[in-house]
């Protein structure tokens, strides 16, 4: 019967069968649409470069208006990058980085502005176990940690919405006089418990898709955004596109990642009460192999013979997925896929590539985040016209 | 049966019967206290001046906790004011001036600082018809006629929400997490069909109650608030006072005014789409003087021999309410009421001293307004520190 039920995807949460979310029928009943092929090589031939794994491997597999936005650069008019973190905790997990990673390379590769927002509010309102100062302190800590992916001075915004609101307010406003309460419970399903600032945050997120929310950055010039971010974030726009054009602004585009599992398997939730549910970017070397070694669900057989016999089932296998978003080396994936699904490669074996880029990754973000200094966290965050060629 | 049906009274409308509100059963209904003759004389003592005719009169009739306030004060501990305004439109009526002539009493009277709200986001959010651009223009406006009213520059601050919300913002967010949306719904009966921010905005106008949100003129002191307002608003501020000690900070006081009525009649409503139905501060003096005589409801007998057997009911007499609003001279009053309630005096002759009155005090505010330069608006509106003795 599991496969039966309706898959559950919220902003809040995430509930599947153990084959992870039915992302055809997801799509379909969100009404949004498939990243193809020609998109991908789109993206190459307009910037010059391999599209970015996260993108050739299907994991960004969704989108709105993408066509839009790469008609935008091909006539040589700007766009500019959006994207954002809720800093419910001081330490980022693995799943966390891969908007990040994207949004880098897409940056990178367009040439374009960056907005990040944090929403420092959004985490204190929805938890009641967050104090205000706890939201500042991760505010902060998520920052350091965004900047060490490698995001460009000349080409960053970054802001907590509280110390931004006085430029977000005026849209944030507008977008909450265009939306009724119905229509909140309509997206995001609150309930009459729910505190009040919750039920209002939601237009917050819109603002950021607006170029006059960034006077400082953008002028009053009115510049289309694309929005890369996991597809659970999809209620949060598709309010803002449909409020956009009643207040004369641009609908954002969007592009949806695919959901990062946690260690115990695609349909369990990596949770900031169960430290080994994640791996965590400040975890030591040591930590990170006990997790996937100990936790990291497999799909390999349940004996050796059963395994050598049948193979792994990687459609549920973590290490394999982990390995589909973290490793660059595309003939030693593809050897994998074949090896470890045919039965000849063992699940330990496939541990050991996963504990080995993993802790490559953990360790070369944690040596980039010491560089990060308090200095270079008020230069992203100051806000100023950012230097863009085609601007 | 009229008098059997219940009075309505919220922040956005007022019904009752054709005498006006019941005060009695409001305060019970609403859970304050009455001003008593104990708390003018304490007033006066405290300030070695005599009562403004607004508390001496009982126009200022009810309050919660003034007597903390008083005591505030006897023990030379500070306090301060606020009060606020909704720009809904460019020009104010005499009505709208009553708050402001009691808070620039009181500030004189016990030299503490003022601090004024001008809710542009909520007029925005409420009314439909209003644009983000007409709030604003209206906002300065209104600032100019608040200033005009004699506020201190030293003891005074004036903001916008949309200019001053960065520092608003901590506090705002706080109240909403503490507030579900079903107590918004108890406090001030919205639907599904309102938009969002009209649900979220209430506790914004909380948040000047609180010292710490005015880190630049009360730095991180604590210091007790004392609210004198229309009895209207009194469900802001039972909310606000629910709240407080939940997030540790003082229960603000309140000090409420009884209506200023509508032309036609204490059972009417003045309105902004009928011109006639208040005396508007920039109004000339042929037009104060059509008004009056033509529209102001009159509670004089409906024939000569009628009104000099029986009186005139000085309950619903609006000019009689008017000049106990605005005339200052207590004898002149006193001599009316006798003369006036006895039939000895007709209605044209009170008339004839509303009309003198009323267009006295409008031209001399139109002569002051006329003297507020737009470097006054700024300098009112800078946050800075402000100077009062026992501080």
């Amino acid at each position: 019967m599991e496969e039966n039920k309706e898959d559950v995807v919220t902003p809040f949460s995430i509930e599947s069968g153990e084959t992870g979310v039915d992302y055809e029928k997801l799509v379909a009943k969100f009404g949004c649409e498939f990243v193809k092929p020609e998109h991908v090589q789109q993206i190459e031939e307009l910037t010059g470069q391999k599209p970015h794994h996260l993108l050739r491997r299907g994991i960004y597999f969704a989108h709105r208006d993408l066509d839009v936005i790469l008609s935008t650069f091909r006539n040589r008019k700007p766009f500019y990058l959006y994207t954002g973190r809720g800093p419910s905790s001081a330490a980022l997990h693995v799943g966390h980085m891969v908007p990040f990673i994207i949004n880098k390379w897409l940056q990178d590769a367009f040439n374009v502005p960056m907005i990040i927002q944090i929403t420092d509010d959004e985490k204190y309102l929805y938890r009641p176990e967050l104090s205000y100062e706890d939201v500042q302190k991760y505010a902060k800590e998520n920052i350091r940690d965004i900047i060490a992916c490698g995001f460009d001075i000349n080409k960053t915004f970054i802001f907590t919405d509280s110390s931004y609101i006085h430029r977000l307010y005026p849209n944030f406003i507008k977008m909450q006089k265009h939306i009724t309460l119905n229509q909140i419970q309509g997206c995001f399903g609150f309930n009459g418990t729910d505190n009040i600032g919750k039920w209002a945050y939601p237009p917050l997120q819109a603002v950021p898709a607006f170029s006059n929310s960034f006077p400082e950055i953008f002028g009053n010039r009115n510049i289309p955004c694309l929005i890369p971010e996991a597809i659970d974030q999809d209620p949060y726009f598709r309010m803002t596109r449909d409020v956009a054009p009643r207040i004369g602004y641009l609908k954002p585009a969007v592009l949806h990642a695919k959901f990062f599992p946690a260690l115990q398997g695609l349909n369990t939730k990596m949770s900031a009460s169960d430290a080994n549910s994640a791996i965590y970017m400040d975890d030591t070397p040591e930590v990170i192999a006990k997790k996937i070694t100990s936790y990291a669900f497999s799909g390999g057989g349940r004996s050796l013979k059963e395994h050598r016999e049948k193979g792994a089932n990687l459609a549920v296998d973590v290490p394999f997925q982990y390995l589909t978003f973290f490793m660059e080396d595309d003939a030693r994936l593809e050897e994998i896929r074949v090896k470890y699904g045919s039965g000849e490669m063992l699940t330990k074996e496939i541990k050991a590539d996963t504990i080995r880029i993993v802790t490559e990754f953990v360790l070369e973000h944690q040596r980039r985040r010491s560089l990060v200094t308090d200095e270079m966290i008020e230069a992203f965050m100051t806000p100023r016209p950012l230097l863009v060629n085609n601007l």
